[in-house]
């Protein structure tokens, strides 16, 4: 174990992305010892069959004490409550980081949570997928994508490059953006997304009632909703919950937008409509 | 030639829908000679150097001399236009069928143009690419996709049967259904997902002048309606004018779903929002 970046490391919710990430992080030689925690002691043993951890404990202060590096990857609305919960029970100068994917309000909480002696970087790996749990972690699934750092005046420079260099290790591409921003971008290009493709389903499931056929349909173009939608209901209440915000400011945004364009058909408008079209196309992120 | 289902056949329009059913059916012998109509001569000399027609004429009426079956494969606004200029020139008893995605009001109208002495077998097959022209058609589009007919009580049974038969061998389910059914389905399945992708894309692209980091991240998740708001401006703006009705109509439902929605935010009603994701969640349709 010796030359480990982080000699001993704790991850508390074991899932898909703290798993994936320790994987990663083990093969490159940046995490000694390893101590999972969570409350579902079957999924932790999962997570130590697949070489993810190497102890677990479901009690996140036994699991922290002597952790350098201490990853909070729960749901987002638990962050808070646990770092209040390990503060005490951190050792002097431990880096604490989460992944949660909402930032904002939520930073400064875990700044006022955990204290000076701790030292936190907030982040955001933007990666996933409808998978969840230990058993949905893999190598590679940072690659190519980004993760968001949240600094603030607070942050340590040391930690802030440390945490940096881990996630560019999975092949992510590294950037700060201030945490409020962050979740105004999230909400218009994810959050957003997402409730969108929860409506058009209910939508479809709505007018199943009088058109039963339209399920025989709904694997075409339709299917990238299903799929977005698909996604754990637990997991997007959270986000809603603590970006509600962000979230209800975009999608006033979007309704008056939507409403422009259903004035456009009513009025018969096409010319417009088609420029609109036009604009939208223009958009090109491949 | 002989044996062929259609000895001679015109396609008026021969992009990605006409040009590859035509590749595929000359391949198993339905079509023989296939004489191909468009306004623009590069793609129609595109077409008969990929073998997808013998011979070419900007000249719909030239084009359907002596042709058992005609194919018009234009824009949706022009179909109609088309049949009344074509009609006092088809063969008795020719099979006129369609590939629009918009049908409702249109098959009547297309059965008033066309009169007694042609077969109109309407018809949408519902596959496609965001390519079009001649140079995207391709064997295997309509491979396991489904094919819409809707015939009405005018239309000829045997004309159904061998249209059915047409796109069978190209792979495709062939399905019936009433021309409006068929209207209200599409609106939200297709039209209705499409109008969606373009309102959040303009979106984002409003939220771009305060938070211009946006666009680094409209590669993730949000890369699925920037593909589909990437589609022809031009196909899109006439399916929206042809099925307005329907459009504005799920617009409506739509529209209710997500003010539901977005009152469960502001109310902050978590329980509520989650149960509704449980529900989009359990729609499955692969």
């Amino acid at each position: 174990m010796g030359g480990a970046k982080f000699e001993r490391v704790a991850i508390i919710g074991v899932g898909l992305i703290g798993g994936s990430l320790s994987l990663e992080a083990r093969d490159t030689g940046w995490f000694g010892y390893v101590t999972g925690c969570g409350r579902t002691t079957p999924n932790l043993e999962v997570a130590k069959k697949a070489g993810i951890i190497d102890e677990y404990t479901n009690d996140p202060v036994e699991a922290v004490e002597g952790a350098d590096l201490v990853i909070l990857a729960t749901p987002v609305t638990s962050i808070v409550g646990l770092a209040e919960t390990i503060a005490p029970a951190l050792k002097k100068g431990a880096i604490v980081t989460d992944v949660g994917s909402v930032k904002g309000e939520m930073v400064t909480e875990l700044e006022e949570a955990l204290g000076t002696d701790a030292r936190l970087v907030a982040g955001h790996p933007v990666a996933g997928s409808e998978e969840f749990g230990a058993a949905a972690a893999v190598k590679g699934l940072f690659k190519g994508r980004r993760c968001i750092l949240t600094p603030t005046d607070k942050t340590d420079k040391e930690a802030l490059e440390l945490i940096t260099g881990l996630w560019q290790t999975t092949g992510m591409e590294v950037v700060e953006m201030d945490p409020f921003a962050h979740d105004r971008i999230m909400a218009a290009i994810s959050h957003l997304p997402h409730l969108v493709a929860y409506a058009l389903v209910e939508t479809v499931l709505k007018l199943k009632e009088s058109e039963p056929g339209v399920m025989d349909f709904a694997a075409g173009g339709f299917h990238d909703f299903t799929r977005i939608a698909g996604s754990s209901p637990e997991m997007w209440r959270d986000i809603f919950q603590l970006n509600s915000d962000a979230v209800l400011e975009i999608l006033d945004s979007y309704n008056q937008v939507l409403a422009d364009l259903k004035d456009l058909i009513e009025r018969g408008d096409w010319e417009a409509l088609e420029k609109t079209f036009e604009r939208s196309r223009s958009v090109k992120v491949d």
